[in-house]
């Protein structure tokens, strides 16, 4: 049986600039953008936890809060919270350092689901995961429940569209 | 008051082809590239429905259900469905052309929701929506369902993370 | 033999925001950047046709009737509408939708020749194309006159640079 | 009225390696870089001679006779030959140096007018070229043939599509 | 007189994920790419301490001690380590989370000056710097010998170059 | 033994059009942009002397003396000027053609080691140089001085950080 790893080992921070070609006419970013970053984070922090080369399966809905400028900085935190069989669920906090006001806010949060893979793209199990915060112990214990809400969710979302 | 405009102004086409710098080692597309893609026609079809700049307020929960890889071509589908005051729901089909195989799979389905702003970045009115196929008329009118849906669920996470 | 395929099999559509990377300090678009639409968007059609990897052999005078600015749309649509025994001709119509006046107006349209080949470069057959709309049937017609009129241009320009 | 200015004071060079994202599965550049590519040296060197922004009015054809792969290195020539009112015709040469063979081959020229424009982007009259190589001095004489040649085509290109 | 500001405040952390465009034929990565990624987090963390725009003024001798290949994890960290009245000294550190082994090792460390500038582009004053680690403290306290060592080193490259 | 290869073989040009995505909120070039641009050149260059794939070892303290901003051109000028048994220290230039005053103005020098590698990406035995400027056979003759200073760099920067 494969042992259990502490979340920090796949805890992941990331900073980033926003750029003019990441905004519209207005100079705010694109959710495109934010988005293709939360995957990225999501990612690195699953590939960290298994070893292994994964990819996304699935992304719970995302709530745009607070905009983010060009100069602003967006501070990205990853970390696998729950595990399955081959999956891992990645929780990703978004937040904005605003230049001309100073303030920093809350952008998003996100929870994702990476599956590892071999080289023919079949899943393969993955460690299971230590929580290290209350936070993270918390993220943990409702991962059950979240997890037969997505099942739900997808069975609802099969069925009308 | 402001008249109804055809989904036919706003449906968008995008044809997409799957390169290196887009997939990670075993030549898989990575999910943020997939959704920057699902954010960037999602921005274009509101964009031509309101004739205004758009921001993503946020975008449903999204499983990729078959995989890209380099050399495969991607479709992406999206349109204007329903609207609120300043918001508009697009409805956005991503389909995959596998070079390999010839086949062509349903890689995900997604509804986003895009609010029009003006230079301050002041959410603006926008006109309604005229469905024009059966499929559109059902999903203009499941679209009270998922605004209260949303709303219990923005409850839910902002109580829950 | 070969057979023949529809033109409703390589036809492509493709739409782009135009983004401040794209444009110069004035805001309107490099020739380069759609030149760059034009051959990726032919290519796909190319792909399509022939389920083949293909290389652009040439592409004809393009003229840039109009400009686009940040935050117009670009639609780009392709379809092959002639074949020789490797080589494939594309009739690429570029339309910009100009943002602040609403307008649509003909960017440029262009006609490029792709090949398709194996995986050692070396040129393969592709099949016949039927034509479906009156200006395709046109098009189809009048290819053997622009081929004779291209060897000849070529040898012009081999001659003189 | 407007002095002339050299050859020397357009004449730019650019080295170019090709890397995975501008090829295709095989290895081999996309014609629409190198496209671009041409349009970036072009408006460059049509920016030295004019010291004003230049947009892009046409490019005549270009015929890829030889291909590059990932790892090559491709040079990029460009020189402002002759100048009407306010457009300037560029002449750009790239050669492909094949990093495998060691051989360098001729990738393509190409004819392409500039305009130059002022802040509204109307055209601005430029300064008229003095040749300095037996080539140059050649390409200028044949300028009123080409441009002749160029309205024809441009008509006939009008009419047929 | 302006304050005093703990390394807390600018102490930035950055993951990368290497990916085939940002590398050559064999898959290692770019000095280029990685010297960007330096330039960029120092700029951050510069941004973070002076909430002001920054530029690079210099860059000390970085020296690559392994490489990175496709599938790496680069982890990067910068903290303002010393001030002048306008500019700030920079120290970046980048490991290199070797993916086929699961080793770490050190890439590279490197000291850049930043300087803040107003919207003219005109040098403005920066708050001190208060160090918290004992590595901090012991680079600020020979801040003042590397400050000499630039100004003889840059008199002995302006003379030999 | 390997015989000797002159300057002119590796000697690299490059012009470079500054644009939006390169720069900050002030239009400004950011400094790993430049230093992205000079290990590029000094790549082809060292490419061009070896016919190898090459690494970068080492880039020596690189001070911007002077910016540049959207719309200027850069120049880069490399060539490779002393070699060691695998190694080659390639001379980088670089200039700014400053748009608006039309003035040209140094932005820097830049020295780089680069080795050249096999395909297993173990050091190979590089060429020697023959100088070709009354320069580049200064910068040759000085080239053991700049090893050893190098060395003793090497060494200081080791003990301290
Ligand atoms: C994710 C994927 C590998 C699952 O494949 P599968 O054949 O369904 O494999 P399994 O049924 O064995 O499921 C593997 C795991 O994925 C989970 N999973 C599958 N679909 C999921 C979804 N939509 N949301 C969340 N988890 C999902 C399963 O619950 C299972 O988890 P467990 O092992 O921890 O119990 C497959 O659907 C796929 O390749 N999707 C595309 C992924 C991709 O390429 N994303 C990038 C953008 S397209
Ligand atoms: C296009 C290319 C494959 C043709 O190779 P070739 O050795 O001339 O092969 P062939 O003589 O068998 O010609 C193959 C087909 O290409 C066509 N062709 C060749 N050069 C052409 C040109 N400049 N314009 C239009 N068609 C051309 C031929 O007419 C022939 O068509 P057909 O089979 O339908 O009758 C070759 O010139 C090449 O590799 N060029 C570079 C392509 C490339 O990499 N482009 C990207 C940018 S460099
Ligand atoms: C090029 C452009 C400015 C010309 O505008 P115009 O209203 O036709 O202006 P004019 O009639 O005064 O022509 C200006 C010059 O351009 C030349 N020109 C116009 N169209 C041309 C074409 N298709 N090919 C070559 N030259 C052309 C004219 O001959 C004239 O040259 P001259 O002054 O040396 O005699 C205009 O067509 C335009 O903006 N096109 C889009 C350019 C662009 O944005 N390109 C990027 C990709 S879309
Ligand atoms: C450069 C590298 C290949 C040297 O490997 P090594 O095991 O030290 O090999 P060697 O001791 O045989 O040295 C090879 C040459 O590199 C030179 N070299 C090594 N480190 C150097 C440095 N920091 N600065 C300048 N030259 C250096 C040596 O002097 C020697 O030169 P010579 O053959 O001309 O005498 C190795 O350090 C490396 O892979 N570094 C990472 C390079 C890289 O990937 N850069 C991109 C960004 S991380």
């Amino acid at each position: 049986m494969m042992g259990k790893i502490s979340t920090n080992v796949s805890r992941t921070v990331q900073t980033k600039l926003v750029l003019p070609p990441d905004t519209n006419h207005l100079g705010t970013i694109f959710g495109g953008v934010v988005l293709s970053y939360i995957d990225e984070i999501a990612a690195i922090a699953a590939m960290k936890h298994s070893n292994k080369v994964v990819v996304t399966a699935s992304i719970d809905t995302v709530n745009f809060l607070s905009s983010a400028k060009v100069g602003d900085i967006l501070t990205l935190e990853a970390v696998v919270i729950s595990t399955g069989r081959t999956s891992m669920e990645v929780y990703v906090k978004v937040e904005c350092h605003q230049f001309e006001t100073g303030e920093t806010k809350l952008t998003t949060t996100s929870l994702l689901t990476m599956v590892a893979i071999d080289s023919e793209g079949k899943p393969v199990p993955v460690p299971g995961v230590i929580p290290e915060t209350e936070k993270e112990i918390q993220l943990l214990k409702e991962a059950t429940i979240r997890r037969e809400k997505r099942l739900l969710e997808n069975k609802w979302s099969n069925e009308k569209i």
